[in-house]
């Protein structure tokens, strides 16, 4: 082989990986948008015969004769092929110790999976699902072992999340985080100031909530040209390429809030996924660089700018235009209160910023009894509603509101979770450094969110897989992730809006 | 190679060509539908290297091998793999002479045209589609003399379509048909009883447009457990399975006929895709055997079903509940009149039953020269209004009303237009054949489908591409197809809707 052979194999390999991907995802959102209920079979079947192919591009032998090749002449590779090689050896080096069998039957459960997660969800019927849970639990505990048989099997699986993190590291991080949360909590129960949001509880039709998700789209500078919106039980978003970006919300008829933080929420992913530079379109590249990075972004438009005074008073005019009926005789500070109104809660995606967290808590302990064998599948619903009741004081009547609520599971991704909670820690940082250089809560005041995307744009979006998440966060924060900053966040606002001493 | 070995080898390649196809299936329709506009780059490279995947499965040397060793041991093959070893070896014969470059870049091609002619049509900007449709008829040129080189180029292109179809057939087809058409046209004329259609032109919202479209379906005996409706530019039905069918209306506010007719025609395709038979599934004999027969179904659904009295008066009430005020004052004849008006016309879509062919001659005769070198890119908007003109004595005021009305070239089909011609004189001897079984307008009047739907599964439907469709045609109707039954049809129809002598 020569190095102009391999160079072209190396893009010929990624731009195939790039193709079966696409269509993974065509294939994928179809089924949770339009698809007709009954057709998981073929579906199932398709995606199967499909990750045959994309199996040995990503771990075949050629691929690792190619990665070998290419790890010799290192030093003849331009800085972008020489990540491309290294990004794609990682993939390789997750995957090549799988079975290819292994491989397309995990494929095609979760494709089945997710058809009854979701009629399981409709229906309260845990039992319909669990059996699809045990096979998933029992083929994520085979992965890690194929990832790493040498780290503990759930730090093998969240690093797939977040490259190299650990049980340990979440422990500490959890703890202290509790330590901030619980005592806050307490103050504000013990302060017993309620906050009013009973004029959230109204009817706000449909059309109106799609027109005030179109509005937001503009305000936060997405181009519609290359990205839309849709609606699906759970909101998410989807990239085909950096041109081609979807999100998707879900109405409530009776909260406009919930769509309303969705649409800013996956808005964030999409400008991620929108601002990658062009160098790294259909490589291994291309993308955002970690769940955990992806979160920081969802969670800073969604938290630090969505439920800001500063926003609220920016877009307040709007509500008032699309809603004056039932926003008749509230202010935008009272608006600003009802959005950060903490109180524990049964949803995960409902819950306030403070609460938030504790949720994550309590599906980062499930996963990791789960994946150690703590705890069978049977046990789950039950040991759902102790953590909730330990963590959050509250219990969920039913297994639709409880353990079912999530749709991470049935898409097979366990030790996903944590990246929401380290995602907005690293908001809070990212948030403390723009703030060095940007006056942002006036840019947001007056609506110009140019500037903050262009940073954010220059520090994170840009480039795509081509810094691994830790390096890439120490060169826009210039120092190492520090959990304080989204602690002194949390204290400093919740102090503010409750009042506290 | 043992028998055993060629028949799993059989089955394997079949599931492969599904999945692909399944594949592009998906990113087809996400195009058309929810897909962000600028996204076409992305998508036709995945769609290339995709198609550069399916190529070889259907014309490469392994296949060929396989094939010659399946005819070998033909005796020894059940009749379902006899089958599908014909049916693909059809397949192989039409594209194996075409070299994988190609067909790789004119899958780009047309993914590309898609997107370039739907936006030309938006904005009448004929110039912008043109380049495009040069290539893509140089394309089919081509792959006229790759098929058979033999026959006359516009004669391979047909048989893509209908199996051996010919202009000759056509011609004299077309000329019969223009003899019955023309004269009832002139006397329809002379006698100058207009029918007052103008009531169909009011505001019908789209939201009430929805709800027929559902009615129509669940009338016709559609399971929506297995067959969704969207709404694209042009009307069609995608099947990825013969368990998951999709179709889609384009809604009219100020013309429910519009949206109510496609939605009865593309219902027609759906009943024939999920009444294929279990056994053809992820083989290449799943699916409707050709277009003619295909379009039989729709235009036996829409014209001999949905545009029957019997139809009009069993959907009356419905439609008067739908749209109360907008039809005060029409009776269910009124209406039967009303979408049975014959009147010349722009958009072939939108025409009734009698010119109705004559645009689908106005398009075969524009691609008789198109495809004969007799006509260039240029000339054919000219061409197109001489021809409209000539045939149908109207004259299109812009290029969206004219030549780029249809989505067919765009994408690649040149030769499909005749079967919509054909697929309506079918029709009519597959009705003169089920009446001689079923009361069939007294089935209709009673709103009982299930006979109908029952009938048709039996004789057509269920057996998928398994009949080579001269052979299905025959064994359903018991003699050979006969364009007499259609002109009887409509002289019938239009003799007593006029009043004509």
């Amino acid at each position: 082989m020569t190095l102009d052979e391999a160079l072209y194999q190396l893009k010929d390999v990624q731009q195939k990986i790039y193709a079966l991907q696409y269509a993974g995802s065509a294939i994928s959102l179809d089924a949770v948008t339009v698809a007709p209920r009954d057709t998981a079979e073929g579906r199932s079947l398709a995606q199967g015969i499909l990750s045959g192919y994309l199996y040995p591009l990503i771990s075949g032998e050629e691929t690792g004769k190619l990665l070998d090749f290419l790890a010799e002449h290192k030093d003849e590779l331009d800085p972008l092929r020489a990540r491309q090689a290294e990004e794609l050896k990682r993939q390789y080096d997750e995957l090549h110790r799988m079975p290819e069998q292994e491989y397309v039957e995990y494929s095609m459960l979760l494709n089945d999976a997710q058809t009854v997660w979701h009629r399981a969800k409709e229906e309260d019927d845990y039992a319909a699902f669990a059996p699809y849970l045990s096979r998933i639990i029992e083929a994520n505990r085979k992965q890690a072992a194929y990832i790493d048989e040498k780290k503990a099997p759930y730090d093998a699986l969240l690093g797939q999340y977040e490259r190299d993190l650990t049980m340990e590291q979440l422990d500490g991080f959890f703890s202290e985080l509790r330590q901030t949360i619980v005592p806050l909590l307490e103050k504000i129960r013990e302060k017993g100031q309620v906050v009013d949001d009973s004029f959230l509880r109204q009817d706000f039709p449909i059309e109106k909530q799609r027109e005030l998700s179109d509005y937001l789209m503009a305000l936060l500078g997405i181009d519609r040209a290359h990205c839309t919106i849709g609606e699906t039980e759970h909101p998410f978003t989807m990239n085909f390429t950096k041109n081609d970006v979807r999100i998707t919300t879900k109405y409530d008829r009776g909260n406009f809030i919930s769509s309303m933080y969705s649409v800013i929420h996956e808005s964030g992913h999409a400008l991620y996924e929108l601002g990658v530079g062009d160098e790294y379109q259909y490589t291994v590249l291309s993308g955002g660089v970690s769940m955990g990075i992806h979160e920081s972004q969802s969670r800073f438009f969604e938290n630090m700018l969505g439920r800001s005074e500063a926003f609220i008073r920016l877009i307040f005019p709007k509500l008032k235009e699309l809603f004056p009926k039932q926003l008749a005789g509230v202010s935008a500070r009272d608006l600003y209160l009802a959005v950060n109104k903490s109180e524990p809660s049964l949803i995960r995606t409902e819950a306030d910023e403070l609460t938030y967290c504790l949720h994550i808590m309590v599906r980062y302990e499930i996963e990791k009894k789960m994946i150690a064998g703590e705890a069978s599948v049977q046990e789950l619903p039950a040991l759902w509603n102790q953590k909730m009741k330990e963590y959050l004081g509250v219990e969920a009547p039913n297994d639709r509101e409880g353990v079912l609520q999530d749709s991470h599971w049935s898409g097979g991704a366990i030790g996903y979770f944590p990246s929401y909670a380290l995602g907005s820690a690293y908001a809070a940082q990212f948030m403390h450094r723009m703030e060095q250089d940007l006056p942002v809560y006036d840019l947001v005041a007056r609506g110009d969110f140019r500037k903050i995307n262009a940073w954010l744009d220059e520090h994170i979006h840009r480039y795509g897989c081509f810094y691994p998440p830790a390096e890439l966060f120490k060169r826009c924060c210039g120092e190492e992730f520090d959990p304080r900053y989204y602690m002194d966040y949390l204290k400093k606002k919740y102090g503010e809006i409750y009042r506290l001493s």
